[in-house]
């Protein structure tokens, strides 16, 4: 294997799709909204990436094994490109070298513009959820500046990752990339924040989506945050209980 | 010395060899198991594979230096090419780049599949040995299954390493390759998770072999536990009845 | 992007300028040297550097994201390039690579010396703020002793670094280089620290320079150790009272 | 600068030199020894190793900046060429192509046996100093057998870093090296270890060489011990008889 390794599996039917990238990150907030986009529509697997700056492993799923990868899903009916995975790059070259794969496959699929999906952790439980945004040039931002919040200082660590990156290599490239951030505790896998920023991602995108299957999970996770709640009192749950949490 | 290099010792009589690896890991199972093949069989040593992803180290046996390496073994009897070895890489390209090279040097001999040995923790004592499989192509799980048990979602935390990379490089190369588990504490080296592992492999690739050695390790294993219990009881073992925990 | 890679803004009209380095360090003191230059001269941007030795990040100013970088700034009227930003290479070969690009682009300006600016570290609060001093050459020393303090072992630890290597590479290429260091407790941001070392840098390249605004900063500093004071003493001040620590 | 820069400073007079490493390691028993060489004897600076693999720092000595590196000396009298420095590289694959680097130059000077020097932790204060070898070929092993004492299983864990590399690495090439290692007790700076480790070295180079320097500083040493005990004893020392400890 090289440094990088894509698999093509499709040559799906995009016009100038948009890419959307929710990898894993605080509440793993990119990553609920971006996987709920493949659940909800027709997605079709388009490519896997694999690379050495992924950590040396394979998950097992029924006995069969899967080498670390990010995955590509195309959604025809709404002109989307989806990126999805388990796993960021182990080493800080290889965030960038990552982020410029990533690129090279949009920019192959014609894609016009990029958001990436994360979370931002305010270190409380969170009854309102903002969702506070990141652009890459003064046009997007203009743009979309009736549809989400831009923050004076926020958020005020920057933006690390992949995320980050395709904000600042996509703008070295001419790709108008802007950062959809929910608000989230930071302690939860948060399917509350995920919903958040879908609703303002289908503003600006334009497609309709329904919510069902992340509401049965954020009931799931309110139900773990109860479990949590009671055992501080003395309470001690069963295992099985907690199987949301991370 | 290249980033590898590969010293050839002997050109062995293999036809479409099996791949054995069995590098250092969880209960050093895999390590065991593949060094009894190389004691029960008339084994050849046939290639050194040196790194500079292996620590800058050279091991001293009776004054006489061997720099860290992998060594590849011929056992012609039946049809074995085993892979052994004190190290595993030690950053993050280097597990991706060894492994290459590993299946570089198995299809020069024409390694036609191949099986990665190891250990998965339990957490606690062993009575009963187990082991558990995963494989990187369909048609392999299916051919294994009578013999072996999968397990939905095991192991959780996927396999990393050596053996985690033949079965994900394996794959992307056109190799079956299949990881075979027992389970084992974790706490200590287990020759007997080793000899439940090779009852299964001696199952799927077709051998006999006999386990007395195995079975001697394993007895010394066992007072040592037994020293252990005692020792936590109050009793100091001298140092000498400890040289076998790792 | 490539390891590296140089956005060119403007052709600036220099002549044979000293480059002066003041990147994140001890105190902040270098970075504050030389960010007060840009602000109380007329600076021009001349490029940005980015690097994947930089850590993988954007920060985000009023919504607009910058990717991590270092800047070249030009200040015609007194002849000097200045390189400020806020990182340093994340690796060790990275801090190498990072110096030898600066020195390129450094010569590609017809830079004839350098001064790297910053603090060292005396691990109490400082009374007179003294400058010391470390060249890359003999001649270069010679000319600055009249001008600034060298002692016999210090700093004890060297200077490791941009600025370090600014010394050991720029004599590589035969660039005369001076680090001015100014002492500094090592715990706060230290701008009377940042004006010491500016009032020998300026008696050596010749310049003039009002102190005012680093005269604020370091009463805003004085405020901020006067409230950890009376907090030591039992007295707890709001979170806007620390907002200059760091 | 490449990732490694010969500065070549003179020709030295040597015939069939062997090369002497002493780098700092364990009671810096290798770096002091070959250091010892170079004040007894008109010692030449040849050669001078950059390399980005080094810290990124330079040391400052009266003023004057020194980029990291490792020196090789000539000392024609007894045709030695002698490795010192300061540093060791700082990762994983930077020790194998230092290490490369090294034997390049010393084939370049015709070197035809090399040995390393350095210590060996014994955890307690030693009494008699004994001194162990290890060799990476048979025949030197034999022809040093009568001179130094070669044992078991010693050292347990191998030889890490360019002195176990120059055994692996000096193999590979067909240059047979030994690592001479006095025992120390790992905790202090140990000139009577260099000592021993000369007193072995100078009957299989064949030369002579006096010791009083070491003396001067064994006594030192023992002072600082003496101190130390005090200490732990209640009294107080001063900052300054702490000095020769690292």
């Amino acid at each position: 294997m090289d440094e990088f390794d894509i698999e093509r599996v499709a040559d799906p039917d995009l016009d100038e799709p948009v890419l959307i990238e929710g990898l894993p990150g605080v509440g793993h907030v990119g990553k609920l909204a971006a996987e709920h986009l493949l659940e909800e529509f027709d997605a079709d697997l388009v490519a896997r990436l694999y690379s050495e700056h992924f950590p040396p492993q394979v998950t097992i799923e029924e006995g069969r094994s899967q080498l670390a990868c990010v995955e590509f899903h195309a959604i025809p009916e709404v002109d989307l490109l989806v990126l999805t995975g388990d796993h960021q790059a182990q080493d800080n070259a290889g965030h960038y070298r990552l982020t410029d794969r990533i690129l090279d496959i949009a920019e192959d699929h014609g894609v016009g513009r990029a958001f990436a999906l994360g979370g931002v952790p305010t270190g409380e439980l969170i009854e309102e959820y903002n969702v506070i945004a990141a652009a890459s040039d003064a046009d997007l931002k203009e743009e979309l500046e009736p549809m989400v919040e831009f923050r004076e200082d926020e958020p005020a660590g920057g933006i690390v990752g992949v995320s980050g990156l395709l904000l600042g290599l996509g703008e070295r490239r001419g790709i108008p990339t802007a950062c959809l951030m929910g608000e989230t505790s930071g302690y939860l896998v948060d399917p509350k924040s995920a919903r958040a920023v879908l609703e303002v991602l289908q503003d600006i995108v334009d497609f309709e989506v329904g919510y069902d299957s992340l509401e049965d999970r954020a009931e799931e996770m309110e139900e773990v945050v109860k479990k949590i709640q009671e055992m501080e009192q003395g309470a001690a749950p069963s295992d099985d209980d907690l199987r949301y949490i991370g």
